[in-house]
């Protein structure tokens, strides 16, 4: 296998690559059940934060990934930083990789700009979310949950639902678990779905003729409470009502037992119901545990300094 | 003695527990003395600090405390958090939890907050502060910092002054400081004094009154400066006039040999003057670096997982 | 060489000093090739970062610094601080004092800010920028790089461009710079050029009459973005034009072969070019990275506790 510097999508791993993250995540994640979480692998190595977009779930995430590789992690705070005064972002790296600091984790509202900033460094970069692009450590945690629960994802079938045009999850998510060999549906009102979609990839418009293709995994989107103000936008009330989890489609999957994911943090009422919150096979809090062992993965994974 | 998982309140503490934690504090204050202030009691634990009100002193205080026990201090910012994208604070638990972490220490401007974190989660909770509810650490870190003036705090007698109604820490000192067998008086506007107190508490609305009950020491409360906005609160003049430590008060309570507190930060010119500050029996100082020592007596105490 | 706890400015250092720190800087700069980059010197020590201005770049470079020295780091985060409840400096300090913490890195608006912190603390106190007053490390740092391109400084020119008056970074690179004995000439605006210069420092108006000088080095200080929007600052295209380091004066400074310098962060299109950001002479980056192995040294030299 050879060394890899970034991690910036889904796209363009090897197979082998996805294997190797995905089988190291699980000795890390056994770490857990440890007194002392915590290993010496990345000793003396600068793990840097690069914000640009407020997430503290994913943020923090990273960090106790770090950490628990006995990393120093630095906190970029954007919001009182050069960005402020007017800095480009590849003015920002520029210092970044003068400080010689070993692993960026960017999040950036604009596609492109975690590839941007990792030609422009020796550091490992990892993209922790870009615009609509991807966020391929949230794929593999996904990938790595399910394969708990499957012994063999090809053949199973996953519903992803929700605003798929503008998700990055949708994106990364849907393209991992393809690549694993599962069958993908996406469930989006019609303003919410992508122009090209990929052929195998099934579409639907209600959750009737969803259920109907008999998914065994529910993976709701995450609605963004910013795009709720938009003129087009359907309101909370009308996207839970056509699109959400509500406790009568709670008791439709329970009753056939399916797999439920929601990549965090969920806007109960919207797309979904208290109800489905205690669903017993919800797999929500194994997700973000998963989170912090696939990431501890990928930073082992990933050698600073690599060609490309 | 009981394993116990999180710190809440003094109510619930036993007389033995009360003791453990004071006397452990004593060790750990010891090595600030020491070039290495350090020891390796907490390594590769997890402590989250969750903090909904801003408060620098108190969480810094926190995080020396973890880092001097060597554990990895991870800071949740709640501003550019997802609790502005509106997730509940047990939702953020549920991620916490999944996280690992292996202590959240907490502070909310609602009562209660704490505990309903503690039920859910089998981190051990350390309550910051919440609204006029309770502040534990600081109960603890003032019943050290008098013991260490006093052979035995039996019989001795405290006097707290200011808005009590409103004080947590009111609460919590109070209350340990009677378990210690100190005698407690309140010295309050009509407005700020609690409708029920314990029967054993002396209350006084002026100090003349105040100060003929004798007492060994001042315990000045913070005003708080979003309640001075507040219509019927008296101007910030008119309360120190009234209930301040004037500069013609710090006389009184010089000549008599007092003993001076407060749990900062202060407001000089209202509760206090410079001339007081400078008081040669303050104990202000003392309080903060001990807050230090028996923050990390409590997190040595606490068992992460322990039932209840 | 006598102990020193603080960095407050350049003018109080002896010359053995300034050696000794610049000296030492070259072994921390080698540690940043080892695939470890951390020393175990201030294990156990606690470093503090108190800024009441925003900057990342400086804060991150003294974290990094700090933690390659195995240091732990705490953040006190000012726009959540008790300065929004209204304390005051002093009171501030006194609250760090206690908790014993080992250095604090402070950078403030007001000119003394950090003298009169240092003195009110057993604490090293490193000034990371003070009003127009001083930026010690920003001169130690500029110093070591011009050491690593001149064999010997003396009689070596540099030209500072900007506004002198309200920089701090000129005020303390162009004292250091002339203890090593090199010639130090000012380009700026009338407004912003102080209205008294020591006499050997020359002072051109324009670049004609300051290349004229036949300087080695060009030193553009930093536009302050909060002073663009003043009514009698020159508009950013004005200077530019006239101050600015235009493409026609990068073809110069090239065809002179001389090298260039800038505290950053830059504003592109004022103080500088995209050209002039690619001139193979910039030393711009080798700052950034020498700051570290500065602030390292610098640490490594105070003495926390020492006698003034």
């Amino acid at each position: 296998m050879t060394p890899r510097k970034d991690l910036l999508d889904i796209a363009s791993l090897t197979d082998e690559e996805i294997e190797f993250v995905l089988a190291n995540a699980g000795p890390f994640k056994d770490l857990f059940k440890r007194t002392v979480k915590k290993v010496p692998t990345l000793k003396g190595k600068s793990v840097l934060t690069l914000f640009y977009e407020p997430s503290t779930r994913t943020r923090s995430s990273f960090e106790v990934a770090a950490s628990r590789l006995s990393a120093d992690v630095i906190g970029f705070d954007i919001e009182s930083s050069s960005v402020v005064k007017g800095e480009s972002v590849l003015d920002t790296v520029e210092t970044l990789e003068s400080m010689k600091v070993d692993y960026i984790i960017v999040r950036h509202k604009k596609s492109g700009t975690p590839n941007l900033i990792a030609q422009n460094t020796r550091a490992s970069v990892i993209n922790a979310g870009d615009g609509w692009h991807a966020h391929p450590t949230q794929a593999l945690l996904d990938a790595f949950t399910l394969r708990e629960k499957f012994k063999d994802l090809r053949g199973a079938r996953v519903l992803i639902v929700g605003d798929i045009q503008h998700s990055r999850v949708a994106r990364s998510t849907s393209l991992i678990l393809r690549r694993l060999g599962m069958n993908v549906a996406y469930l989006s009102p019609g303003s919410m779905m992508p122009r090209e979609i990929p052929q195998e990839i099934a579409q639907f418009g209600n959750w009737d003729d969803a259920l109907a293709w008999r998914p065994d995994v529910v993976y709701l989107l995450r609605v963004q409470s910013e795009r709720m103000d938009e003129p087009f936008f359907p309101s909370a009330a009308e996207y839970h009502r056509n699109y959400g989890l509500t406790d009568a489609r709670v008791d439709i999957i329970r009753e056939r037992g399916l797999w439920l994911m929601h990549p965090g943090p969920v806007n109960r009422g919207v797309e979904i119901t208290d109800r489905g919150m205690n669903y017993e096979k919800s797999l929500i809090n194994q997700q973000v545990e998963n989170g912090i062992a696939v990431r501890m993965s990928v930073l082992y994974w990933l050698k600073p300094g690599a060609e490309g």
